[in-house]
């Protein structure tokens, strides 16, 4: 899992069904002090999250799959959870 | 997911004949402001994608087996969507 | 895997079920002189690791769930050990 | 996919018996203008690649095990075409 | 699959069970000319290297299962050669 910041969302007017209702976010990588690491991605929200948020991003295809509870969706990353803090 | 733009097309002789009928794309990743970051890579196109789009890239191997509706297609990144709009 | 050092943890209210009893480090990737490479991450712990640990750290779905006994949960990185000495 | 081009090969005595007849190439990954970028890998080779060629690459698992017709190959990353023009 | 250089080893007093017998190598990648590149991790040695062996890693689970010669084993990385000469 990496931690990150909600930074932007994405419009698409061409989305594989699987992923109508939910939002495509991009997410900014940070470290322990919330400071931006690496390069930006984009991931599915599945915990309401919004632009500002600091949340748990987990990237890898069979746990999004498990998290969606559909085993034929082609998605490698979702949002699994919002920070409240870090220690 | 990644956000990516268009950057070039790839043309080889040989190619495996899953491939046939599709362009393989040369992708540059993106930030939130649409400038580059990290390396280029190839990805198959299954949404008539030109130079110069933004796009919505899809990097694992079982997600681009079931876009292409092909359980055993050798391939890993392929582009899922033409970006309209950044937020 | 990866050895690296535990700097935080992460509290979160939403939460997977299946991370239920689990802490959720921070892990900063460290070299075989124990300085810092690369970015952080973060790690389910399965071993009662704490801050300032050095750690050996499994980054593969199938691994961490085959680690946790639990085929279906949606987890990519676990904590598998402490380092006693590196040499 | 990966846009590569071979710098080099390698030659090990203790070998996998699955890698027999295959040779196995150092791929330096290339831009569009085929400059160099990020660090060299290995790659199986299945398309009679040489020093020079630049070649397609494809990284993962299940593909490579596809493209050998080897579905217990332990096997990450073979070339799968060379590179005719880029345009 | 990575060429790397052996650089040490980890002293573990938690480890798994399936790891007991094996040692656990810290792994510098290295260039076509033995150069370090990029950032060292750990790999389970299976063919006997020691410290300043250059050798051959991959990094995917399913073949590093094979390779184990167990469908269970939780491990991502093993040595699988060492390398007589690079051309």
């Amino acid at each position: 899992m990496i931690l990150g910041k909600v930074i932007g969302n994405v419009v698409s007017t061409i989305k594989l069904s699987v992923y109508q209702g939910y939002k495509i976010l991009i997410i900014q990588p940070v470290n322990n002090k919330e400071e931006p690491q690496g390069e930006s991605f984009l991931a599915l929200d599945t915990v309401q999250a919004g632009v500002g948020d600091t949340v748990l991003v987990i990237d890898e295809g069979n746990s999004s799959r498990l998290i969606m509870n559909n085993s034929t969706a082609p998605v490698r990353t979702v949002i699994v959870g919002i920070v409240d803090t870090i220690e």
